[in-house]
């Protein structure tokens, strides 16, 4: 078989350190947002500083430890609500993350507490997402390109939040929802390329495909970006992307 | 944004019952093992009949719970290694669901150990797939369309990996794996409306679409299979696919 698939185990997968007594967790939340900045298409991570041990003085991604009584996804919300305000708050589930020994304090020669990580995904627009101004918060965006060595297994979360973003990309229009409300052809290529890296597609045929699904708006203005000629404005159309909603779609 | 989020969280969510204190966790994998059974045109998912509380004599998912030094693919290899003999078993992480209250077992007023489930993702050939024959494991395949009221919230998890695999066939080649190793174009439509139901796409339609993306091999052999013309047997170019393996594609 041929999946997609991160997880590839073998009948011979090293099981020599389990024993049959059953592990003990805390759970954690660790939120990968995104913004991207289209003014200087930049891609960006939202990280803060940890103050305290275990990787104090690392950079990480914003999380906490689950509550009694609270749900995961009501975690994800109270740690991002803590560090961003924003209009709309849209998270979604990412993936889960639980070697034994993938938090310094589990100990695992003694079998101790173990750490896991349900990771959760979002994306915002930087205008709009304003970080809570707290010293104490340490919170800072990053360029994706160059975020640091992070605490935990924090790289390696980002990694895969930033292959969700690129399939989100490729496969919804949720490209939408960070631009402006009204915008030329030619800034929808460069967040594409923000994201995707300059050689995802010409402009040329980029542009003739997305004109093609049949959901953009002409609104008959046209303005002045730089050098060349005037530009088209155009609208994203949710009246006529509704139909498609389901269907099978590829945007670039 | 609009995301395919299953997630949407308002900032009045719901916290009255979080106290502050961190929330235990016992962690449970859970299977979501799917084959299609192509000769009978019938979608499978494998079921296991409980004989202990809670949920006795309830149909569940196989599932187990995670032992101390284990990770989570392992766990989840282990609970299938135990029931399921197949040539190759991948896994992929499903989804995490971790509400308080998903298990009766939690007692959610006196805020004790709370349940989570990391579920896993699988399709298997179903003439390949063996269920290990003792009798106390109490396993069976179930047609996804007959599947009773589940244990848990098992039926909520059912449905996500059905989702899953429905997204895998618009998007991946993943039917080529379930198939044998020549087939009809026709064999190919079967399985997807066997998947997707009848009305997804029609015949000639699915047909050139699948033809034109360039990766199946006509063998040159002629087949007849009931009534009409005889049909051409064709088989899956993975070296055709490979430089198509990064790229956005619809199957349908």
């Amino acid at each position: 078989m041929k999946f997609n698939s991160e997880v590839v185990l073998q009948s011979n997968h090293q099981v020599s350190e389990v024993n049959s007594a059953l592990a003990d967790f805390k759970v954690g939340v660790d939120n990968v947002i995104f913004s991207v900045d289209t003014q200087h298409n930049r891609l960006l991570v939202l990280l803060r500083k940890r103050k305290e041990e275990p990787f104090s003085n690392y950079w990480s991604l914003p999380g906490t430890l689950v509550r009694q009584g609270e749900s995961l996804q009501a975690a994800a919300y109270r740690t991002l609500a803590e560090k961003i305000q924003a209009n709309n708050l849209y998270l979604e589930q990412l993936y889960t993350f639980g070697d034994p020994g993938r938090d310094p304090r589990e100990a695992p020669e003694s079998f101790g507490v173990r750490y896991l990580s349900v990771s959760y995904f979002a994306l915002l627009r930087y205008e709009e997402a304003k970080i809570i101004a707290k010293p104490a918060l340490n919170l800072s965006w990053y360029q994706v390109k160059e975020v640091p060595q992070l605490a935990f297994d924090h790289n390696q979360i980002l990694e895969y939040g930033y292959r969700r973003l690129r399939n989100k990309l490729e496969y919804s229009p949720v490209a939408f929802d960070v631009l402006p409300e009204e915008f030329t052809l030619n800034e929808v290529y460069q967040l594409y390329c923000t994201i995707l890296g300059e050689n995802f597609s010409d402009y040329s045929n980029f542009r003739s495909r997305l004109l093609k699904l049949g959901f953009l708006l002409d609104t008959g203005i046209k303005v002045c970006r730089g050098a060349g000629r005037p530009a088209s404005l155009y609208r994203f159309d949710a009246e006529a992307f509704a139909p498609l909603k389901d269907k099978p779609l590829v945007f670039i």
